[in-house]
């Protein structure tokens, strides 16, 4: 094999390129941590008001319901998360 | 005033505990982030399924539904987050 540098080329050891996700954090902070997984049902026939918001911030006082602490996560952190809206038409 | 010291006290200036959250990150790292707050609307009376599990995770590939992503995501971190399920009865 001929060395690189008799060709006047300079050469590296290949990098990898290791990208990192901001994974070691949970999401949900404080509710109902003794739940192995919190998982939630809404019977939907059963829903009282035309529109009902449920959280997916994990913010909320009022979980399952959004009460709006979205707001002030996604101020604190840059995020974007916001609820969904269950609607009866 | 006294001096604390003539009464043989030892004493500090008062500690302030500052508690820490984790806030610093956002939840959502990839999901539509063009849009200035992620809401979705579900018209129940259009929900075609008799169960469809609504992701809360922000980790599914197919958002806004949930696609079982909470699972490597709670396994991952330690947390125990999990969807909404409606339900048509
Ligand atoms: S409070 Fe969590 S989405 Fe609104
Ligand atoms: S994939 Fe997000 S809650 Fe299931």
């Amino acid at each position: 094999n001929k060395s690189p540098m008799a060709a006047g080329v300079v050469t590296a050891r290949p990098r990898r390129v290791v990208v990192v996700r901001a994974e070691g954090q949970g999401i949900n902070l404080d509710i109902r941590k003794t739940e192995e997984k919190v998982v939630d049902s809404v019977v939907v026939t059963e829903l009282s008001k035309p529109l009902t918001a449920y959280c997916r911030c994990w913010r909320s006082g009022t979980f399952p319901l959004c009460d709006g602490s979205h707001v002030k996560h996604n101020k604190a952190t840059g995020d974007n998360v916001g609820p969904l809206l269950l609607k009866k038409q």
